[in-house]
């Protein structure tokens, strides 16, 4: 009844819906554009931040031009220029997305606090959120219509026969993974640096508040949200959400021919419209309890995603390319382990539950049991996520074989564009509050950009184990595709080459850590110098009598974070080909599993150690344990200072480094 | 010309010389208790030491002979009685080494002290050296008297053939490890537990110095020492000890039949000859500069070690046995990589190097740069080690297979019994500068115990380096035996069973850590309530009219200890059967796989981290940045506080959990 096999006509529908995201994400830029800005204060502070955010892209992407240049043409005469050129293809996507959703959060930062002192909390969630949304379609959009657009071009115009086709795409992946590598790293060292400096001069020497104007590194600390927690994070999940369907299209063309190829295409436009419709619900609501709105929001997305879902599986098996509904189960698990990694990391990292209550408890002996309390609960909490990947992993081969797990990410990933929307969300409420406070808006704006600030906490925290867990099945599904393309029938650990690859592997991502921390700490101890040198160079700064030199910080932690972003990101690429070329490709696939397995680990220990740190102190500060000021508070500044790298630059950067790594061997797999 | 076919002859030799590593621990013992052990005050001091020590390890002992008996009973009917006698000896022996040791060590303690007073350095480093020694040669002479005995019961009395025999001493193995993991678990609970009480109630909230006979946990902190830092200690190395030459017994019989099987023991007999005249030079030196002493000891046990295996190397070559001398190199190797990793430990924790110099500076920003200082630098520290044991395992199976990889670990532990002499030496060193604090001996005294001492911190962290190292390789040995048992022809982590094992092994060392890091919390925590409430309700201990209660905090530290002992046990115990049984073998192996390669950057990580922060404090103690009391000291003091479960309870622990992790899966492997 329906013809598939000529399969244009589908997926033409595919290429329009995620043509809509795009078009969405206009909309609903023009939308925010449209809102009054402020007063001129406002116009100014949000002025400074925009430049800052704009200043700092632009001179990475100079950067990663020169980069994917000298890459391009490695791949070109290593492999051949279709790779070549859809990796430039796919780094420019991502690129391009990281640019419009930057654009849309620094667009609405100063909106939602106008919104919020003009028509109150209902139009600031509003417009925040919009201004998330406009990352998170773009992201969709940009990643699907890139796919498509790749494969009309690549089967139709060069004539590619599938098989090649998916080796091609693949290096539209690299292209994602490697301006998410430089994106999360340059962008989580460039945000802790200014809010570390920003803290510990400003807030804990100085004794002046969160965003007070007198402080030099504000701003560098705003920039620094949009930098890292909007564009970096969105580079992630573009990487894991076009990383997951190259998998499964890759598994899904040696299973299922060119149907199992177009499936996971299919799925990624029906999660786009999920996202759509379900963000759609986020503006209309009264929005009295932002957190409730959001999670219905996400709900409706997963829900109706579920619903086509089983439409195109109705589909496929009453066409006879799928033999039961097996592969809707996989899709089913993934999307559902999703939801359950976020609701445990709130668990661990909210204060309304125990595990943080016992860190704020642990914060009155002290600084050091304040630590070890949340080094803790955070080694803890890597549990349960890695039993449920691991029943993911299970059901989904069990169901539809390697195919099964990458459809198991992409299940997790369809409404990709609804959780980057609330992601991108938090730092823009939290962008509004510094803007509110640096221009004296009247109290209750701040009040509601707070109440806004600590729903995006909690999402945030739900963000990034969303991120982990998709990372991990992402590039479990791109270490399956590498072992078919490596053309290796077994791995195998009980050999001595696999087993050094596994132990080195394992090994990575503590050393990548290491390094990405250190980076922080360099990159903060210049902010720090320079914060405190200006405090004691312009003295009319504390007296407002003078201004500080806002630029200053900014350009510190933009050349540091790009000067700091090299050495991790070397490490990530030069590994894979190292072992690949000195130890075959076996011990390659041993390195992979184990930095796999350890990142994982070392991602959820350090994204939730910090985000418990961080709801701790909050937890404190409203009004237990001695409150703002006591002991117990004030060791509790120091987990929330040490959980900043963890949460924001080492964790985060540890799924770029295992996808990156996969992609890179999957990538090269055929020349080692 | 020589006939080792009918190698009970040689073999006799071997028991000989490993029971005169006994008689040599007995001479010591002899040695030390003629000593004078002071005056009255010395002597009740340590006096209580000694019996909080001896009712620590008798309670526990109770719980393990319950443990011993049960397991006993499974391991007999689940395979058979034979395997299940030898973990009851295997056990047995290892809780005798154990006793030995502690007996050892709470007799030298006080004499130490005395010695330091009476005669200066060079008698007082004898002492304390000596009373290490007589745990050194207790473990290793009692470790291999076991093996060859059994050996000889097992061939000769029972007339079991050889792969039975092996397959018998794997019991042996498992045996030693279960009193290892309650051990090192338990004794590093009781360890931190009471120091961390000590230092926050005493030395912070109350102002007393270190040692300071006023704090009434004083008694339970040098108790600690001995059972954390002597009897853990030497139970893990004993499991190291004897699982090296089970695995080297195991692979040598599978590859050379008998005399495969012999060498190792052959080996360690050497190297017991070598530890005991290693020993020697230690005594009989001008001890003006300790370090060097010992370490010229480790050198002079380490080169004639070097030329017995040459010799018996040559003999196995000459008799056409091996081929050629590619497992020496194999020994060679793993003994260098011993030493090495252990100079890179002193690397990245002995602050004469710019690593600690690194955390001093960052402290004075604050306890939270003195943690990420801390963090990193440990996270640095698994790059060189393991990237040393992947060439240790490439060399060592090219030049003999899986028997080289287990004959690099004997070598590495073939000179165990100097190494735990020096090991131990640290502790009693540390306690005897305890007892001289608390009976007021002269200002003298306490400063040769902490020359002594100040050594003595640089050998345990080297130590630690060394017991990691030795864990890991032994640890793949056994890994290799599984393989080989579970009649595995591949591990192939290119199935999903096995990805999941890899993922749920890595994240077990997360998961257990957390729960000693806990563990040694809470024991905390009743020791800091109960040492707060002793202050409050015994005015008089300040004013030293009244006597605190020492008795209640070593009672609340045992307590504690073998409570909190039991979660981790199970964990360890439990993890491999269950994936065992309900995943298979090749899935077990992947298990095995993910926790030895996490687990090993875990434990490298957690043991530097606390030796860097350490020495840190240490370091600004010594006048820099401020010195004691100054902004960056207390900042240190919290590194420190974090580090302490780090490198004495959880990094430590994670050794056995790898160990015995393996061996069990060994143990069970036929019936998976």
């Amino acid at each position: 009844m329906f013809d598939l096999l000529g399969a244009d006509g589908i997926l033409g529908i595919a290429l329009v819906f995620s043509i809509m995201a795009m078009l969405y994400a206009l909309v609903l830029f023009l939308k925010i554009k449209r809102i009054e800005k402020g007063i001129p204060r406002v116009i100014e502070i949000s002025g400074y931040i925009r430049e800052g955010a704009m200043a700092f892209l632009s001179r990475q992407y100079r950067i990663l031009t020169a980069f994917v240049i000298i890459l391009f043409f490695i791949i070109g005469f290593a492999i051949d220029f279709e790779t070549a050129g859809a990796f430039a293809f796919g780094a420019f996507l991502s690129a391009l997305a990281g640019y419009l959703g930057m654009r849309g959060a620094v667009a609405s930062n100063s909106r939602t606090a106008t919104s919020a002192e003009s028509s109150g909390m209902n139009k600031a969630l509003d417009v925040a959120f919009s201004g998330g949304a406009v990352m998170g379609m773009a992201v969709v959009g940009l990643g699907l219509t890139g796919l498509i657009l790749y494969y009309f071009l690549g089967t139709r115009l060069i004539g590619l026969d599938l098989d090649s086709m998916t080796s091609v795409l693949t290096g539209f992946g690299l292209g994602a993974s490697s301006i998410a590598l430089f994106g999360r790293v340059g962008g989580g060292i460039y945000t802790k640096a200014a809010d570390v400096g920003a803290d510990l001069v400003g807030k804990i020497e100085t004794g002046i508040p969160e965003d007070d104007p007198r402080n030099p590194a504000v701003i560098a600390d705003n920039v620094g949200d949009n930098v890292g927690d909007v564009a970096g994070m969105g580079a992630d999940l573009f990487e894991s959400y076009v990383g997951s369907l190259i998998s499964a299209i890759t598994l899904g063309t040696l299973l299922l021919g060119v149907e199992g190829a177009l499936f996971p295409l299919y799925l990624a436009a029906a999660g786009i419209i999920a996202s759509i419709l379900g963000a759609m619900t986020v503006r209309t609501k009264q929005a009295d309890a932002p957190h409730k709105v959001l999670r219905n929001g996400t709900y409706v997305a997963g829900g109706l995603f579920l619903l086509f879902a089983l439409f195109l599986t109705w589909l496929y098996v009453r066409n006879g390319f799928f033999e039961d509904y097996g592969p809707l189960l996989a899709i089913v698990a993934g999307l559902f382990v999703g939801i359950v990694i976020g609701l445990i990391t709130e668990l661990y990292t909210s204060h309304e539950y125990k595990k943080v209550k016992s860190i704020a408890k642990q914060s009155e002996t002290g600084h050091a049991t304040n630590i070890i309390g949340g080094l803790s609960i955070g080694m803890e909490s890597t549990a349960i996520p890695i039993l449920l990947i691991g029943v993911v992993i299970l059901v989904s081969y069990q169901v539809a074989d390697l195919y099964g797990i990458a459809l198991s990410a992409v299940g997790m990933l369809s409404t990709t564009g609804m959780t980057i929307a609330i992601d991108a969300y938090g730092p823009i409420a939290d962008n509004a509050g510094g803007i509110a406070e640096m221009s004296n808006l009247d109290n209750k704006v701040r009040k509601i950009t707070d109440k806004l600030d600590s729903v995006g906490n909690t999402t945030a925290a739900i963000g990034k184990g969303f991120a982990i867990g998709s990372a991990a099945l992402t590039s479990l599904a791109l270490f399956s595709a590498f072992v078919r393309a490596a053309e290796l029938d077994t791995i195998n650990i009980a050999t001595p080459e696999v087993v050094v690859g596994v132990l080195v592997g394992a090994m990575l991502p503590f050393f990548f850590s290491s390094l990405t921390m250190s980076s922080v700490g360099r990159a903060a101890s210049k902010m720090i110098d320079e914060v405190r040198r200006q405090f004691r160079e312009i003295p009319g700064i504390i007296d407002k009598t003078q201004k500080p030199d806002y630029a200053r910080c900014v350009d510190i932690s933009t050349k540091a974070a790009l000067q700091e972003m090299i050495a991790p990101a070397m490490l990530a690429i030069a590994s894979p080909l190292l072992v690949g070329f000195l130890l075959g490709p076996e011990a390659l696939g041993g390195l992979l599993a184990g930095a796999l397995a350890s990142g994982i680990s070392m991602a959820i220990f350090m994204a939730n150690s910090g985000g418990a740190w961080d709801n701790a102190k909050k937890y404190i500060e409203e009004g237990h344990h001695g409150d703002m000021g006591s002991f117990a508070h004030k060791a509790s500044v120091t987990g929330d200072t040490v959980g900043d790298p963890f949460k924001d630059t080492s964790g985060p950067s540890i799924n770029i480094l295992i996808k990156l790594m996969t992609i890179i061997s999957l990538v090269f797999a055929a020349i080692f």
